[in-house]
């Protein structure tokens, strides 16, 4: 991507002479912006345009050029990448909209393909354009007087990118790069974030998303990019207006909410609805240093604040530095009497600017704390200017001593001056706490998971004797034209992969099914295999809870007389004679390819009552162990699992292992589509499939 | 509280010379406010302040005093409280902090009881003063300039309040009344919201509390509040260390946060742990008529911000108008063809004033849509004045046409004078969308519930019948200082209540055993009774699933000697024997009394599964069924009891009356203090509490 961000020259296909068409306006911030290279209008008009010679086509140019912008009709797109591949253009920015976003896929396609073919790559269509630093190229209209700094953007929405990047917390603080991705024919996210990642110019990304095609390698990428910068993201199109919506502004595919933020945290990727909130972490990442350990003070004047403050806290798990000895040895000798030196640090409104002063020192030099919020609650009687003053003073020695210092103030106007004066220090500063909260929420969370030890991706499976396994059963299913194993095809391949399986066996006549039930021991549950049905207990194809010989007998005549009347030409492949296995722990797991996110193992906790309060989580996959203990963690039942109200632990480990084996079972071949197992027993030690379900793409 | 709110003359005890003392500013803020009443400040120096006579003790004041407000030392405050008796004083502000709130709770308690038995009343201690619009009278320090407008604020933190009412939302709309309630020895939020019902200045309440005292009271005045305008409510000290901080601030009590939040639902009152939404909702509220519909409308020229908004608005449930016909007749003929017609109508960036105008007005002119959200995205080439003039007209249209319209912009710092511009205007405006959406929210939320009907109080109990049962055996395990029934008192006053139990019968040898046995069926649960032993299971006294006569007679004998080589002296009360139940949807059902919110019931799923995901919900009791038919939905797990998968629903109308019965019981005497039915099994028809256990107070 090097010449997309670094371009030695930039052609402008639809350059115009009209100073408010786009063709103009492009040329007019290329050059007001600074950009080095050699930049070439192309116009059959030819003529010049802001002092530059305008090109007849693109094959009289005679230098170099990396970047064509395109700004002509949608009609008209086609030829001129075609002639742009003529002329080895590296990269074509189609801005011109009409295309997937108003349901013109396969024009769209067949432009991308063309271009991808022929070794040219496509940003757009529907883009608003793009800005480098590394280059100081504003190639986009509708933005003017960037700065260069440390924030990079993609935007999937170009007006949205060109407001964010607008607010006056990004743009005091600048840009590395910001680009309109819109309907990602070809250039999506996880090209740009692989230069991202190595720019050293980009502290911090921000990337708005409706959609993206690869979602496989998107997670490799982010992962990569997390593990150096802080990324934040806002993805729309989770409900379903929200996903007609933007099926009808980017021609974005839907992916399910909850898998998408499972998938995000695996990536320590930040996740928010709030564009304000984004941008405000943006801005505090980009500004302070990665804190080791997060004991959190609070100092206020205003005890209900303190309190709201706590909740607040107490709610996101901030720990607010809780010694009280130490709290005490360090406030309560320079704190008024009808304060408390208890965190919050309550200095109610008795205190002089010398006293504030120290307080806030004696915070900062206290060596367990690391993190001060300052929360002032303003009444008529207090100087505000002085406290801003003292908290400008104090946040440089804070910073000198690699601690954080963030101010809130609440209350009327007076405010508003204070606010301003720190935010031209560079201090932190929000009107509203819980904005403060919320940043310090957002980077410990980001440390927390950086610093955790990502593990290796461990593979479980024998490739060789699982695929020997899988592959003529799945060979023989898509003969058959079936979109699913059955039931002794399924127990197969989750038995070749080491998966605990109840015994079982098929029989094809009364002996046999008795025969088999002594075998795997009484009771048992028998049910039809056959290639024709797919619904058994409709079909009245299965017996629970089989007791001896007789009943044995009884039910393989049963239901083979069941399913004949039901399916009479149905082809007999016998009955499946299974162990009924002592209850454990119900669980659920599973894996699945995502058209958007690719594959996916799930996992949660089974049994109607939980299906209705649906506590499962989401991983990508191939994922590390670490990452598969902390999707445990998450479920809001794992106190069932690690054990609680006397029960003892279920054996975590062989879910753990059953999780990767499933989603290395899918890996096994592309025609898989999903794997249920449901439900799970899993007990004190091991567990059991009592059933299973693999269904693949016919 | 008339003469609290409307007081005729005012002493000041502590008043000041000293420009800088409370003594002073409170005189000097009354004189500001423009009280037109008389004022007599007391101060054994005499002299004048601010060209006021002062007394040197209230009793030389020859007029009628209705309020005092107190600000001399704690330890002095007891014998002004007695002269302010002596002089017939209604109401005494106890601005002095230094009682509860550092701990001296017996000090603060003597005040209070003193000066209720003497038929004077207590605001405070630890307050900031009020604000009272029907007087113009600013009894505060602190405040400044107050203008009379439409919100009354009660803030439980004096500088919390000062600053909320001093934000530039609520200070444009002014005041109807402010109060410092502080540590609540006495006046309370109660008190002083019935005069605020009543009271047609007031548009919109919002409260700050940290604790409360009477928790029973309070809900029976915020129904009636709520019915008549809207309530919100910021309530802290809801976490662990939160609730340590609210200790130390105002003396408060904890109440669990989810018990709060459910009352708080159940009395129509809106909850927010942020300051800054709850000034949002205030504002909104009083600017707007309740809608009768929801139908809403978004027009975006942002695409990308449509999106984000629709995700949001879906997310909280409210109604996008969604008949794809009458939008496509609308606005199709005005928008550009590269927009989109669908709810959110996407105008792109292809408008004039004109064509927005038009956009605008089609909208309001629609019959069908109800409220219009405005989301701007700000781009260099976008004429800001130009919008903000449209949308500055249309606002004006939309209120002569009673729908509500909302304004918000996101984008660089163009926008702020379009913000200023509209704020001036009245037009509800925001800088972040997320903002209109929650005050939408907020006040769809409101209208529900208010045009809810509310239903009646039912009564179920045969009080007589039900009483007599409960009295003597409450009487007696009082006597016998238990805090607990035995399992057969629990299911005597049960069964006279009505409740749905299991058959059973004590036995006192085998032989009765086993004929209780076969009378209420097998299999049976067979459990020791005997005032010495609460935790039957572990004395060995208990054993299920007991089948015949002979094992009914081998586990009598089996729980005797297991229970009397636990308690070698243990009185024998008999031996319970208790049919078992089929097993049906596992629920909890209970009643208790919080020490803060007074009796409550609770209702939700039972289970291990479920007591981990603490799917339960609360309601203050008495309680009508419509507000228990709303708690139940309000179980994640509501579906499973109104049937889901293919299973059939169960009997929710006898969950419903069960729920009211246990309130009702727990009404019976002041001496039980919980009631827990657990678990309860509920039926197609009808339901069985399994166990149940009612605690009293010894």
């Amino acid at each position: 991507m090097k010449y997309l961000f670094e371009p030695r020259g930039i052609a402008i296909i639809g350059a115009s002479h009209n100073t408010r068409k786009l063709g103009y306006l492009l040329i007019e911030n290329i050059l007001a912006g600074g950009y080095p290279g050699k930049i070439y209008p192309v116009n059959p008009r030819g003529g010049e345009i802001l002092g530059l010679k305008v090109y007849p086509d693109i094959s009289s140019v005679d230098g170099e050029i990396d970047v064509a912008a395109i700004v002509i009709p949608a009609e008209n797109v086609l030829d001129a990448v075609r002639e742009c591949v003529g002329k080895r253009v590296r990269y074509g920015i189609v801005i011109t909209s009409g295309f997937s976003d108003v349901g013109r896929i396969s024009e769209e396609n067949e432009i991308a393909m063309y271009a991808r073919a022929n070794g040219m790559r496509i940003l757009g269509p529907n883009v608003l354009g793009y800005y480098s630093a590394a280059s100081s190229l504003n190639l986009t209209f509708g933005m003017q007087n960037i700065s260069p700094g440390p924030v990079a953007v993609i935007s999937q929405s170009g007006g949205l990118g060109v407001a964010l990047t607008g607010m006056p917390e990004i743009k005091s603080l600048g840009l590395s790069a910001f680009f309109s991705v819109g309907n990602k024919s070809d250039i999506d996210d996880s090209d740009l974030l692989e230069y991202i990642t190595e720019d050293s110019r980009t502290r911090v990304v921000i990337i708005y998303m409706e959609g993206l095609r690869d979602g496989y390698r998107f997670v490799k990428v982010l992962k990569k990019l997390s593990a150096v910068k802080p990324v934040i993201i806002v993805k729309s199109g989770g409900s379903e207006k929200g996903a007609r919506a933007a099926a009808s502004h980017t021609g974005s595919l839907a992916c399910p909410d909850d898998l998408f933020a499972a998938v995000m945290k695996q990536c320590n990727v930040l996740r928010t609805d709030s564009l304000h909130e984004a941008i405000d972490w943006a801005a505090f990442f980009a500004r302070v240093d990665l804190p080791r350990r997060h004991n959190t003070l609070v100092i206020t004047n205003g005890g209900g604040l303190g309190v709201i403050v706590t909740d607040a806290m107490e709610k996101r798990h901030i720990p607010l530095y809780d010694c009280q000895d130490d709290l005490k040895a360090t406030f309560e000798p320079i704190i008024s009497r009808l304060g408390s030196f208890r965190n919050p640090v309550d200095i109610t409104s008795d205190f002089t600017h010398e006293t504030f002063s120290r307080i806030v020192r004696a915070g900062i030099d206290n060596g367990n704390i690391d993190a001060i919020l300052i929360i002032h609650c303003q009444v008529d009687f207090c100087d505000i200017d002085m406290i801003a003053g003292v908290v400008a003073e104090s946040y440089l020695y804070a910073r000198s001593a690699g601690k954080i210092l963030i101010f809130t103030a609440f209350g009327n106007e007076s405010i508003d001056g204070a606010v301003a004066f720190l935010r031209e220090r560079d201090v932190p500063v929000f009107d509203d706490f819980l904005r403060g909260v919320s940043c310090l929420d957002a980077l410990y969370a980001y440390c927390r998971r950086r610093a955790m030890d990502p593990g290796r991706e461990i593979r479980l499976l024998d490739q060789g004797s699982a695929g020997a396994a899988a592959g003529p059963i799945i060979d023989r299913a898509a003969g058959e034209k079936r979109d699913f194993l059955l039931a002794g095809e399924s127990a197969e391949i989750l038995k070749a992969a080491g998966i605990g399986m109840p015994e079982r066996g098929i029989a094809f006549n009364e002996n046999e099914a008795a025969g088999v039930a002594s075998k795997v021991g009484y009771p048992v549950a028998m049910k039809i295999v056959s290639p024709d049905i797919l619904h058994k207990t409709d079909a009245g194809g299965v017996v629970l809870n089989v007791k001896n010989r007789e009943e044995a007998e009884k039910a393989f005549n049963l239901i083979r007389e069941n399913c004949l009347r039901h399916y009479p030409g149905m082809r007999f492949a016998g009955i499946e004679v299974c162990r009924m296995e002592e209850p454990g722990l119900e669980m659920i797991i599973g894996a699945r390819r995502d058209a958007v996110l690719g594959p996916v193992v799930m996992c949660g906790l089974g049994g109607i009552y939980v299906e209705v309060l649906r506590d499962v989580s989401f991983l990508s996959f191939p994922a590390t162990k670490n990452e598969i203990s902390a999707m445990l963690r998450d479920l809001k039942s794992y106190p069932l699992l690690a054990g609680t109200r006397g029960k003892k632990p279920v054996d975590i480990g062989s879910v753990t292992d059953t999780v990767i084996k499933v989603g290395e079972i899918l890996l096994l071949s592309p025609l898989i589509t999903d794997i249920e197992l449901n439900p799970v027993f899993v007990y004190e030690k091991g567990l059991k499939a009592v059933d299973s379900r693999i269904m693949i793409r016919t």
